[in-house]
């Protein structure tokens, strides 16, 4: 059964790397002694690397990182769990292409290995980086990812601010017009705000809630707690 | 030999639709009769032509858009002028492919026809889109744009906000996570800065400036009047 944590931002305001999702990491990946770490958003995959095992040293379980082998894709045959930092998505998806690991990947996850990933991590478990925010750096050879869920995340979802006097769309607006073009709905999810999928179900969790857009249809406020079934009910 | 007017956006802070370039608009497109309007990047072409109809109409000229005719290639070949205006860069680009656009355009421009573009508009005349903005909720079949110039620019450029909270990137970190997979310059110009490019040169013009950003160089500041020189003799 898939089994899925997939947060909004790595940080919030104030707080170290992963650390206000501390809890919900050390619930997910209980059992688990060694996580495997993609850390391909980033281009200093190296430092990225020690952040992260910084971070999960603290919560109890140790970390190797895709960068350190010469056979990603053993590694990810062999992975106890794995977590996809955020960056940029657009190098991240390229980057899981060009070592062919998307497919890889997706199995293991389908078949039950647990997974999180944050901000970039999280985008590209949905059926394409369309609801990405990043910019478009490098060119994957598709807008396609590992299609785990069946609805597109925004992470880092951001409210209109009122008072802005720039003219730059905002967060909705973008996703309206994406909306415009793509019928499978997005939820866009706060920064401390994260989502549990096991199996073909899941609930919105953290803190700050999420907004869930749909073609022709008002906008609706989710917060913790908050099941997203129809979400997959919506696909079958 | 080209002419160009590359606005930031179509609008700024409490000014209506071009009403802040007015001047540079009817400088940039002196002796021409009817504007050829690009509607591509927003979902409804009548809503928004008619918006660029009315604000072309008030600088003295006329206009037609290319979702009037059945034959948009042969619209092309004999405007006067273009204009391009702003929405979704990632649509606009896949629309102007889809009708074998791209091409076409780019040689009438090469040849001397005015060209104008905000926002979206401004992205597609550089080498590539990857220095946009917006949401990439569309895909196009590449990311390789008009080329019409030897730089990217980065359209309603943002300083970051010491006080925001949010984690997301700041402007400045996506234009340096660009250039960290991409040795093109990038120039972010401001909301109500805008370029005037003839031939193998041009300036920066209208209000609020623009950065400069280099690879292993730190950003430049540029203000309305500075040439862009430098940015064409790196090519050559």
């Amino acid at each position: 059964m898939k089994k899925l944590l997939l947060i909004s931002s790595s940080s919030t305001h104030g707080t170290s790397f992963l650390e206000h999702a501390q809890h919900a990491i050390q619930d997910h990946l209980q059992g688990v002694k060694t996580v495997t770490f993609v850390p391909f958003a980033l281009a200093n995959r190296e430092a990225y690397s020690r952040l992260a095992e910084k971070a999960f040293r603290s919560f109890g379980f140790g970390m190797q990182s895709l960068h350190q082998t010469e056979d990603p894709k053993a590694m990810v045959a062999e992975a106890e769990a794995i977590f996809t930092g955020g960056g940029n998505t657009f190098r991240l998806l390229k980057t899981l292409c060009d070592y062919q690991l998307v497919d890889p990947l997706r199995q293991r996850v389908l078949a039950g290995m647990p997974y999180m990933g944050s901000s970039a991590g999280t985008n590209i478990t949905c059926p394409t980086i369309r609801t990405t925010n990043d910019m478009p750096i490098v060119e994957p050879p598709s807008f396609t990812a590992l299609d785990l869920i069946p609805f597109q995340i925004n992470p880092h979802y951001l409210d209109a601010n009122p008072d802005s006097t720039h003219q730059g769309e905002s967060r909705a607006t973008r996703l309206s017009e994406y909306l415009e073009e793509n019928e499978t709905p997005v939820l866009g999810i706060r920064e401390g705000c994260w989502l549990k999928i096991n199996g073909d179900g899941g609930e919105v969790a953290g803190s700050n809630g999420a907004v869930l857009f749909r073609r022709d249809q008002p906008a609706l406020e989710m917060k913790s707690g908050d099941s997203l079934e129809q979400l997959f009910l919506s696909k079958r």
